[in-house]
């Protein structure tokens, strides 16, 4: 069975296991204060440029979205994402349990446009009755999208201007970070995202770690007594080791872009080949995730023999689905999927 | 250095880890829909004698407490347990976060009293102003408590009786499960705590694990959409495999009552030998947990080679320290530390 | 000036000031346990020919909305509404500090399409990330809308068996229920309400009293401890004289239909007035809202004569401007009004 | 039948009603907007000697806390009180349902004291695990307390004091300042109250009007948004006129003052009365609750005419009943009432 299901399908990249032996026995403070943590984070400021930053370590991309945007916002204030945002779609209401209203903009190709963005703000404020409405107090992105698309870094910079002028922070979620920043089709580096966004996280789970995502605050504008704020969520990790020591690996000799440019190659691969053979691509991604209209009997042949996500219906007899390739993914999987099809 | 700070200082027992290595590039379904998750559930359900149990793997303690405790409670009801349960005291709000109160009772060496309970229940429902009160929903319990003591049998089945009676469910919070199983002063078995109570988790963090605590509905009584809660708090671990990886070894072949007995037996050693050394224990613990009043000088110079923990001042030349054992430590470890002492 | 504004402009009907100036120095207990809102319930029971209905006073609308909501939905669980719905964009995210998302339906005229809420429920449940996602949980409609617009007999039994066939409740805003009822353009009565609803409330505030909403649960169906809960919530009223006093006035001899008969007379007066002018009506509404198309330099003039509300932007020149009748306006302030214009 | 159950027994003050009476009819905005309000804050801003208070009108008392209480803790952070505490034990989790602990203080006759408020927020920072522990965010006290009696402006003073040294809010609950202020035995003013607290609120409820409460934040110090803020937590009065024109009463001539005097002077008289007929008060209250211990035969006879509150259990044979007065009470009740002891 071939696996091109999710990026979080296979266990650890083997360099960030073997890191996890390699430390098994050495006694460690609990809750971050171990010392795989604090040089996690120190990589993890270089990596960014970003000497400043506050990183803390949770252990998935949920979590994250609403321990972070529960912090950033006030009580009266909700946040901006595109209509296909992860946090207004598919994670259970996880950000309105924290008590804050989603307030979405269309998308296009999964991304939000600044003007739009811009055009937000302005009504909002000269809306009569702005005061019995929700204010927009954060700006939410995912970079990729959750259509593999990339921001520009002419997007980033306007998005963020906007932002700034407003005083909203703008928050980025990460969750395929690497797929993003080691795209063929990108000018926008990991120091640009740090540049951009008030806070964004480097996802772990879907680029090569068991568990865990890196949320970094760009600009010393950690909140006061977050380690507090994230166990009153239910957050905080006992063992703080288990994400210093994925993200320490993950940030040692540039590992995080391997995996990256790994499985955008290796989605490229896959992406020349599907043209070739003459397929519909359903949208142009530049990253790891492809997503293809099959024709309804080629999609249950195909069950059989590899694993993929349905997307959703395209007309009566095409089916989108997407493959994903992973630091997992090898060359051979990727061959043995285009002689399938 | 000696460890003894606690037990969740070190990584995961090798065993643990030897899976995670073994199982790292078989692709698997997320969410738990992993074949290890569905294997250690099938485990567990044996080892507790429960074959209707439904089983979820959670991340961590202060986690599974409010995920549980919010989803078993109505919204005016909160949850009892003793004045130091951890709910309470150390899992900054957590419970109050998902809008429940925590009721206490006082604490007798940690543990509640199944007589004050039922005055408790008693009085609220006599209470001429009950319906301005928070109602009794529920009774939370650790086992072993803070202090490292144990219900036994008989006490469990005190303060079950009189939950049925009120038609209240009892949750046990098994953070340190296998040292209290393992105790050599207990009659309580696994299949005791989960005859007694309606819900309990056995913690993995603490007793070999990287993370991860099972949580069991002991009567088929998992609450309905239980996954789409657990997302919605932010909860759902996308690589569900690590947590089932990991509770499969941990019921393979009883190395979760291995682990128990091992840092049970070495905390045993620990305290014969405090006690032959002239030392005053603070509390008799039966669990891995020892207690023990040093002198601030004696504990001063004890820092420089002994990690353990403050637990409280005793009097002005004295204090309460904490020794914990666990998988992780050696007979060796205990030998140089009460040369040491 | 006149006064256009809104309909709770003005105190209260006449009738309801006597009834709390008879009853004020007659001893009652507090939290709705008095007489008058005994009497008040009953009546109300009477005129929804619904015997079994529970009913329970809070003091306003979003309040009303927030209490229901967030008692009838599962944790997991959203409200779905019109996107014009008033829990969606004037509630300042009360529905969602509850915990719970607003999932919003495209709006016709202010109203939901039985067609579109059928397909709502039916793509949820065949969505394979279900899981993820927030249910629906439960239906908010307001009668009449936000447009002032009316839901027919016919398209409230649509929704209503919609609802039914998926377990799921039906809740009605009434918080101009008066006046929908007395439009001369329904077949819709206060029984049909009851019927085809599992919960509504009845509005006071904007149809005669100075405070206060009445919740009707029509099947018996209160929620066990209703009391406790809204006293959670900080909306139970200690003086529930004040409202029981207030809703057994208006339930007496036909007052609250005399309230909605008389405003929707006066709107017919000014609608026909209007038109005949030759103002554009922005919708055409049955009810005590009118809506009004105005150059700008028209309603600037306006605003030294008249209080109205600004509705939105037209276009560069027009303005849609919103003129509301109630109990309080009379035949001589239309007249001007119409004068002027 | 004679009522002394409770303060909010009967409608409101004649003066309030006749003000609504006058005001009735006069169109004004809504949501606090209206002249009423603006002259009552102007007055209560005099009353206080606090040009710089901000001041919101809220409908009732637990509303009141549960808003104010929530707006001024950060996510992580408590409200410190008396065990006996209204928001502690009658107000069915309304804080904890904003999601905050409740931090108890042991009580002295209903009352903190300062020293042992010092020495909790001086352990709270010394505690090791104080990140993992709810933070006391601020104080509550109420004046008069639960059991009827009262701070001493030392008192006062000492508590500020300390709350101040930790700059930590201070907040008083007056649901019966009118008593309070205007006990014999008090050396506490209004003008004291606003200058030892950060924020209180001003009691109407209990001391004649129809249902409202005044929050004052001292110093210019109400929370950005606080409207938004009020309508998120469902607690915004559209017809702001009825609390306004009722503490616009209540401040005029000096009313709130002579309400305050005249139940307290009946409930000194009433006092007199029980002590010379020899029964035992409970606790020497100097406000307008008066707590007894009667005899059981004694109290089921007294049932018959006059209305009362069970207070608590005193011994077998005896039980502690409350007797309130309040503007509504005549010196002929007292009268008639100490005739039937």
């Amino acid at each position: 069975m071939l696996s091109f299901e999710c990026d979080y399908n296979c266990g650890a990249h083997p360099k960030v296991l073997e890191k996890l032996i390699e430390t098994n026995l050495v006694p460690q403070s609990g809750y971050g204060f171990d010392d795989y943590s604090q040089s996690a984070k120190e990589k993890i400021r270089l990596a960014c440029g970003c000497p400043d930053a506050d990183i803390f370590f949770l252990v998935g991309g949920t979590q994250s979205n609403a321990v972070v945007i529960d912090t950033l916002l006030n009580s009266y204030e909700g946040v901006v994402c595109a209509d296909t945002g992860h946090i207004s779609t598919h994670e259970a209401g996880a950000i309105e349990a924290c008590g804050h209203k989603v307030l979405t903009l269309p998308n296009h190709r999964g991304k939000i446009c600044p003007e739009e963005l811009l055009t937000l703000f302005k009504s909002f404020y000269a809306d009569e009755n702005y005061e019995h409405m929700v204010s927009p107090g954060m700006v939410y992105i995912s970079h990729p999208t959750e259509y593999g698309t990339l921001y520009t870094k002419q997007e980033l910079a306007e998005i963020s201007s906007v932002c700034r002028e407003y005083h909203i922070p703008l928050y980025l979620d990460g969750a395929r970070l690497a797929y993003g920043l080691m795209s063929n089709q990108t000018n926008v580096t990991l120091s640009d995202v740090a540049e951009f966004c008030d806070v964004f996280y480097i996802g772990g789970t879907k680029c090569g770690t068991l568990c865990g995502e890196a949320v970094v605050f760009t600009k010393n504008n950690m909140p006061k007594r977050f380690l507090t704020i994230v166990k009153n969520h239910g957050a905080l990790l006992a063992k703080g080791r288990l994400t210093g020591v994925q993200f320490d690996t993950l940030f040692t000799d540039g590992l995080y872009f391997q995996i990256g440019r790994h499985a955008v190659n290796l989605a490229e691969m896959l992406k020349s080949g599907l043209i070739s053979k003459g397929y519909q691509l359903f949208i142009d991604s530049p990253t790891n995730q492809q997503f293809v209209v099959l024709e309804n009997n080629m999609m249950e042949k195909l069950k059989k023999d590899v694993s993929f996500s349905y997307w959703e219906k395209y007309d009566a007899n095409h089916t989108v689905v997407r493959f994903a390739t992973s630091w997992a993914t090898t060359k051979n999987d990727v061959e043995k999927l285009l002689e399938i099809l």
